[in-house]
């Protein structure tokens, strides 16, 4: 069995303004690029994953592109210390989510989707506190367009790598 | 302008044996998954990589699926200390190599195809030769289906994200 997930990599601009906060605060910058997760992670053998790998094409084809509108910095506390880039939920990524969680892929999603890219985790309460202080105060102000979603494996060592990525709309 | 590369990722299995090297004596480990370069680095346009995206869907239904066997480690010395896994150089790879090397994509490669997946380097000549001595004792013996290639970009901080894969072989 392996691990696989669902992401968005948004450009390579707000990849490199995510990784210049990440390389400090998250310890899983190296494992994998920015993203906002549309699936955690499941498990699957190499078999499932061949049939799941042709629904995501279908759903690619049957959603739209979406805007990725990060507009703020935010944190989960008092849930956990994680700091974030929120993501606007627009319908069309709202709608990308549940196509992502039909029974056919699993069913409903555990928890209710609040679409970010995660800047920084593992703090403790203080740095926490201080971090979150100045990065809100940085904030954050990007649009951008998005066409295609990936579908990733964990390697042995927690890194990610892109099994397949998806268009996203007709063409 | 981004720096943008080709390559094939092998599967998980091959991936964690290449790390387990590569953790101790790559340094790129985290910046990139263990992969075989089709393509070297190029630079483009935003508008350019998305016609170059189209061609490469082409690329992929006009060619096969390979298999991968990777049967021994050799090393580039002396003309660098890469140690690397030794990739057999089938019709299919090397054809695949071709279409990804027409002068609507760049033109010829500038050096000869030896297909390769990296496990060592920027060795000093004194690690060169304790690491390739044990690694070519332990040789390796891998064989499997590759069916897809992988379209990448670099960020600022160096690591490389996936831009699209490309199923190969008409479905």
């Amino acid at each position: 069995m392996t691990k696989f997930g669902i992401a968005v990599f948004p450009s390579k601009k707000l990849q490199d303004l995510a990784n210049s906060y990440r390389k400090r605060y998250d310890p899983h910058y190296s494992l994998i690029p920015p993203h906002i997760t549309l699936k955690n992670p499941f498990e699957a053998t190499d078999e499932e994953i061949k049939k799941i790998a042709d629904k995501l094409v279908e759903v690619g084809e049957q959603t739209k592109p979406f805007t990725l509108r990060a507009y703020k910095i935010s944190s989960f506390q008092p849930v956990n210390n994680v700091i974030y880039m929120k993501v606007d939920s627009t319908p069309e990524l709202l709608a990308l989510h549940d196509a992502l969680h039909t029974e056919e892929l699993g069913g409903p999603a555990e928890f209710s989707f609040v679409p970010h890219i995660t800047i920084a985790q593992k703090l403790s309460d203080d740095e926490h506190s201080d971090v979150f202080g100045s990065l809100r105060m940085a904030g954050v102000n990007h649009e951008e367009k998005i066409d295609r979603f990936h579908l990733l494996y964990q390697l042995e060592n927690g890194s990610w790598t892109v099994y397949e990525t998806f268009r996203i709309g007709k063409e």
